[in-house]
C-alpha cells in the first residue's frame, strides 16, 4: 500500500476501504507517513468529500490513536454531550447537574480551548477552590457517589486527531464537514461516550452559518455514531445572538445557577431542556421527550437540580457559599453601559462581535498563553425582538483591567453588533431541527 | 501575507496575485514554506485550475528560481523544441542539424530522465567519443561556428520546479494541466529560448492519452509563452503508435542518419519536416510553413543536413565515420523475430508496450541507477495499416545481455502490443492539431 495511490483514488472520487484509511492515520501517527501527503490528502477529501463508512473509520482510528477512557466501571447508558461552540453557550453548567438529578451519570472531560470565553473549565474555575484536576479512580468514584463530575482532558486523548487538526488549520483543510465530524466524535468515542447528544449550532455566531451545512454537520456526525454503536442524536440550535445574558465565565456560572433555579433566561432554559430532554431519552431514564421535559422540570422545581449543582462543586472543592450567593463570585470592578444610538427594535446580535468584545474586555484566550479575568465579560439586557427607547442600555461591560483602548474598541464592537430597527422583530426560533439515525425534523 | 490563506484563495476558486504565487514560490524555494502548505495548494490547483496569467507568473517563478541561461551572445533567433514524450521520438537528433543547415541556431540543452529509452543525449552518446558536457564558453563558440550543439543540461535550471515536481510525484498532483505546463515551459524559459516549438503527442503511448487533454495543454503552454514574450507555436501528433521503426539508443540515431539523407520512415521525416517547418519560421528564416519546409527538403536533398550533423558530432569529440558508416555504431549480439500468429492487417501498435519491452531489454533506465545498453532495443517492421502474412515478422530484438526471463516478456509484450485486424486499416494521422496563440487548427 502506498500513500500516493490512495490520495489519489481520493482525488478521483473513489471510496477508500477501511485497509487504507487505517494505513493512513497509524501511518501519520508514527511519523511514517509525512505532512505533505496528508495535506494533500486532507484537500482531496475537501473536494471530494467521504461517505458515512468512511468517514466512521476515520473517526475510529482517530479514537484509536491514544488513550481510550473505560467507562464501563461506572453504572448506566454514559451520555456525552457536545456544543460546536457559540456565544454565552454554558449549556454544560446547567446540563451535568440537571441530568444528574435524573439518574444519567454525567463523567464529563472538557477543555479549555481558545476562544471568545472559556471553556466549560474555565468557567467553573470562577468558583473559588473549584478543582478540574483528578485522578481516574477520584473521577470514577465522584461519578459514582454523586453522579456527577466536570474534569480537564487528561492523559494522550486522539494524538491523531491533534495532529491532523493542526495540519489542517495552516492548508485551509478545515472546512471540510467529514473531516470536522471525524474530529469531534473522535473525541467523544475516546472519551468513553455510550451515548451522544450533539448541539449543532446555527447562524452568523456558529462555524456553520448557513442551516443546510449545520445539517450536513449534524448528519455526518449522526451518521459516525451509528456506524460505531453509539446511539447519537443532533439538535440544530440558534447562533444568531448570543445564548442567554451572559458572556464572560462568572457571568456564566451565575446564569447557570439561575436556570437550575428556574429563575435563567428563557432561551437558555429551553435549549438546555431540550439538551438534557434527549440525554434523558437516550440514557434510558425516560420514554420519550415529554416525559423527559417533564422529569427535567419537577428536578428544577424541587430544587434537587441545585443541590446536585452543590454537590458536584462540593466533592471538587469549590466554594459552596458562592453557589448559594452567586454574588460571592467573582465580579467586575467597573461597569459600563452600552446605550442604543435611537428607539426601535433589536433585530440582530452579532453574536461573533460579541465574543470578541468579551475576549478583548480579557475574558477569553486570544493565544494559548493568555491568562483569563474570570469577572470580566458583558451582560445584555437587551436581545432581539426586544423593544428599545433611545439612551436605553444594551448591554453592560464588566470590565477590570483591560486597557482604555481595548474596552473602547469593545464597546464599539458591541454597538455595532445590534442591529435596530424601525418595526417590531419576531425573534428566531431556539431550535430549528432534529437529526437522528432515522432522519432530519425541521421545526 | 500567509501561505494558508493563499492556499485558501484557490481553494475556493480564485485567481491568485503575481505577489502571491512569487510569496508562495520563493518561499519554497528558500524553505520558509514547508512542504505540507504547497502539496495542499497543489492539490487545491489540480481542482480548481489556475488561468494563463497565474500560470505564465508560475513559470517565471520557477524559471528565476536557479541559473537563467543568456543564450544572447549568439546572433539569431534562438528557437527551442520540446516533445512532451513518447516511444521512438528522435526528432531531435534529426531537427538539430537540419534548422542548423537552414540558419535556425540550435543551443539545445537535453535532459537524460528516467523512461523507455534514454534521452537525447543518452541516444548521441552511441556515437563513440561523443561529448555532452562542456563549458558554456564552448557551448556558445561551437553554436557561433557550426550553428548547433546539443549538451546535457548543466548547472542549477529551474530548482523550485524540480522540487515541486518530486512533491508532487508523492501526493497525486502531478496530472494537472497548468502544473505539467509550467514545469515544461519554466525549464524552457531558463534555457534561454527565444521562441518554442512543442510537440505535444496524444494517444495511448502519450502523457496525454486524449486529444481534447493534448490540446488543452497545448493551449495552456502556448499561453505561458505568450503570456512571457516568447513566440510558442504547439503541434499535436501521433503517438498511439511508435514513430518510425527504431526503439533503442543507436537504433535511433541510425534512423536520424537514414532521415536525414531522405531515407527514414516516412513518418518521422513528416513530423520532423512539420515541426522543423515552425521552428524555421518561428527563427525568421522562412515566412510560412510551405516555403521552410522547401528550405529543409532541399538541405536534405543537397546533403548539408548530413554534412551539418557530421560537424556537430566532429565537434562535439565523436566518431564522424559512425556517420558515415552507421553499421559501426553499437549493435546488438542477437537479433530476435516477433512473428504474427495470424494473417492480417495491423490495427494498432502500443506503444507503452512496446517501450516496456525495449526498457525490459536494457535501452532505458528503470532508476536512476540503471544503466543504458546503448545497443539493444526493438525494431518494427509492421506498423499500423501494413498486411502481416501468417508467421511474418511483425517486430525485432535487439538483445545483448538481458536475462531470458527479461526477453521472454520483452518478446510477449510485443505480441501484445500489436492488435491485428481481419480487415484493411487506415493508418492514423501524423498531426492532428496545431494550437498557436491565435487559436486551434485541427486537421
Amino acid at each position: 500500500m502506498r500513500a500516493v495511490d490512495i490520495i489519489q483514488k481520493k482525488r478521483d472520487g473513489g471510496e477508500l476501504s477501511s485497509e487504507e484509511i487505517a494505513y493512513l492515520i497509524q501511518g501519520y501517527s508514527r511519523g511514517d507517513i509525512p505532512d505533505y501527503q496528508i495535506s494533500a490528502w486532507a484537500m482531496a477529501v475537501y473536494f471530494q468529500g467521504m461517505n458515512a463508512r468512511e468517514t466512521g473509520d476515520l473517526t475510529l482510528e482517530m479514537a484509536k490513536s491514544g488513550d481510550q477512557v473505560d467507562l464501563s466501571p461506572i453504572a448506566g447508558i454514559k451520555v456525552d454531550k457536545h456544543s460546536t461552540g457559540g456565544v454565552g453557550d454554558k449549556t454544560t453548567v446547567v446540563l451535568a447537574p440537571l441530568v444528574a438529578a435524573a439518574g444519567v451519570p454525567v463523567a464529563k472531560m472538557s477543555g479549555r480551548g481558545l476562544g471568545h470565553t472559556g471553556g466549560t473549565i474555565d468557567k467553573l474555575e470562577s468558583i473559588s477552590g473549584f478543582s478540574v484536576e483528578m485522578d481516574r479512580e477520584r473521577f470514577f468514584a465522584q461519578v459514582g457517589e454523586i453522579g456527577a463530575a466536570v474534569i480537564g482532558q487528561s492523559g494522550n486523548i486522539t494524538p491523531a486527531d491533534k495532529k491532523l487538526y493542526a495540519l489542517r488549520d495552516v492548508t485551509a483543510t478545515v472546512e471540510s464537514i467529514p473531516l470536522i465530524a471525524s474530529s469531534v466524535m473522535s473525541k467523544k468515542i475516546a472519551a468513553g461516550a455510550d451515548a451522544i447528544v450533539l448541539d449543532v449550532k446555527t447562524g452568523s455566531g456558529a462555524f456553520m452559518k448557513t442551516l443546510d451545512d449545520s445539517i450536513a454537520l449534524a448528519q455526518a456526525m449522526v451518521d459516525i455514531g451509528t456506524h460505531l454503536g453509539r446511539n447519537t442524536v443532533a439538535v440544530i440550535s440558534d447562533m444568531d445572538q448570543p445564548l442567554g445574558f451572559g458572556i464572560g465565565n462568572a457571568l456564566e456560572i451565575k446564569e447557570g445557577i439561575e436556570t437550575l433555579k428556574g429563575q435563567g433566561p428563557k432561551d437558555l432554559e429551553e435549549v438546555s431542556l431540550i439538551l438534557g430532554s434527549h440525554m434523558l431519552v437516550l440514557g434510558g431514564k425516560a420514554r420519550d421527550e415529554a416525559e423527559a421535559r417533564a422529569i427535567l422540570k419537577s428536578h428544577i422545581a424541587d430544587g434537587t437540580a441545585l443541590e446536585k449543582f452543590k454537590q458536584m462543586v462540593d466533592a471538587q472543592s469549590g466554594d459552596v457559599t458562592q453557589i448559594e450567593s452567586p454574588d460571592k463570585l467573582p465580579a467586575a470592578k467597573r461597569l459600563i453601559e452600552v446605550k442604543a444610538a435611537a428607539a426601535g427594535y433589536v433585530d440582530g446580535i452579532q453574536a461573533e462581535e460579541i465574543g470578541i468584545a468579551a475576549m478583548l474586555l480579557g475574558a477569553g484566550r486570544e493565544t494559548k498563553e493568555s491568562v483569563i479575568d474570570l469577572a470580566v465579560g458583558i451582560y445584555l439586557t437587551k436581545k432581539v425582538g426586544d423593544a428599545v427607547a433611545a439612551g436605553e442600555t444594551l448591554a453592560v461591560l464588566h470590565v477590570n483591567d483591560a486597557a482604555e483602548d481595548k474596552v473602547a474598541e469593545a464597546e464599539s464592537k458591541v454597538i455595532e453588533a445590534y442591529r435596530i430597527s424601525s418595526s417590531p422583530v419576531v425573534p428566531p426560533p431556539l431550535v430549528y431541527a432534529l437529526v437522528t439515525k432515522d432522519g432530519v425534523t425541521r421545526y
